[in-house]
């Protein structure tokens, strides 16, 4: 076991609208267990996570943390409320994260497919270079991407720079509260962690992760999740 | 059965670096057909096509022929060589589409999840708008996209202008041929044949495909493909 120098945000629904189309989903069960505690064992499951937060709405909070049980293995856990948009709930994870853990690490709880040593590589990146302030995992664009207005294609940007990009996004610790602290003076939304820490001046690298570590959002994910996890016993991607 | 005024033109291999890497793919076995049989069926299945044009390897027409067999309920089908580039194969196509074809279809080899509803969708659109030179079957990107230049984020464009692409991609015949001439003529290249439209003056439109339209490239992409499949049969996407 490495040293465990950071906390987990596990972002599971806040009090918004995205909380009506999310929330069924993260008690689901795929391959026999809540969708939810795939993604908290890939946290748990990581080398340097010493606390996991779990965001969720607050009336789901003791429900939340039945279903996931207690076998946490010495890994502290914590159920924050969540608020009205993604960023808000992230905010309240990371409020509670205390100064001792170096690295924050944020987590979708719809991503039930990254697995724990995808956090790990990511952290190890981190810490390995001073000069980073936050490491973000996804794949370089395999489609073709356009630009589109209203239908209509306005262009094809070359697609050898597009990157897609998930979660687990790892930060220091420092840097993610100050892009926070900033944000939420400014204004300024985005729909990832690293946006606001980019826009805040922060550095971030991309490390490649598996083409399969799709968000549950809609209703026919689920099926989708779970024939992922199949092909992946069967040795595929 | 509608109109046949469809040529599809189905890429399934050249002469070129893209051969070793997919050659083997469009025979494997998915769901116990070829992968290239999966897709001939979607081409065959749309109303509006009535000529399917094969480009692969010259090494492999006969091969080919064979796995594919011959029971086309009455569609014409043609086996092309390919070129060293996805777009010289396309255009090796294309060179045996008679004039009569009012729309051409072009689809990957390597795309068995897209169905002939696709096809019939897009085309549609295309006969229904005379304004339209093409239309490409993609959806909306759901990851947030990076640009990326030596694995340093360089910026985070709001994804929400952004969709990725797939195949079929349905055209104006005429004017796919007279962008392919230009293309020739310019040394331009394209990811897409829509790129090549595009740049040529047409106006392109999206429709919303499934997202499950995977490319099959990489070894674990023919068990993720069959996953798909079996995801389909219970009611996913």
């Amino acid at each position: 076991m490495g040293n465990r120098d950071t906390a987990a945000v596990l972002v599971a629904g806040g009090t918004g609208e995205r909380f009506g189309r999310s929330s069924g989903k993260q008690l689901a069960l795929l391959a026999g267990r809540p969708v939810l505690a795939h993604s908290l064992q890939a946290c748990i499951g990581a080398d340097r996570v010493g606390l996991v937060v779990v965001v969720c709405h607050p009336d789901r909070v003791s429900e939340y943390a039945e279903a996931l049980g207690t076998d946490l293995s010495g890994i502290e856990m914590l159920f924050v409320a969540g608020g009205a948009r993604r960023q808000d709930s992230v905010a309240a994870g990371l409020a509670e994260v205390p100064d001792r853990f170096v690295y924050v690490a944020v987590h979708d709880g719809a991503r039930p497919l990254a697995g724990p040593e995808l956090f790990d590589a990511a952290l190890d990146v981190l810490d390995g270079e001073p000069g980073l302030t936050g490491v973000v995992v996804g794949h370089p664009s395999v489609d073709t991407l356009k630009t589109v207005q209203d239908a209509l294609v306005t262009s094809t940007p070359d697609r050898s720079r597009f990157w897609a990009v998930q979660t687990p996004q790892v930060f220091r610790a420092d840097a993610l509260r100050a892009a926070y602290t900033e944000a939420a003076a400014s204004g300024r939304e985005g729909t990832d962690d690293a946006s606001l820490v980019e826009a805040a001046g922060g550095t971030v690298c991309v490390i490649e992760g598996p083409r399969d570590n799709i968000k549950v959002t809609l209703a026919g994910d689920l099926a989708v999740a779970e024939a992922l996890l199949a092909a992946r016993a069967k040795g595929g991607a």
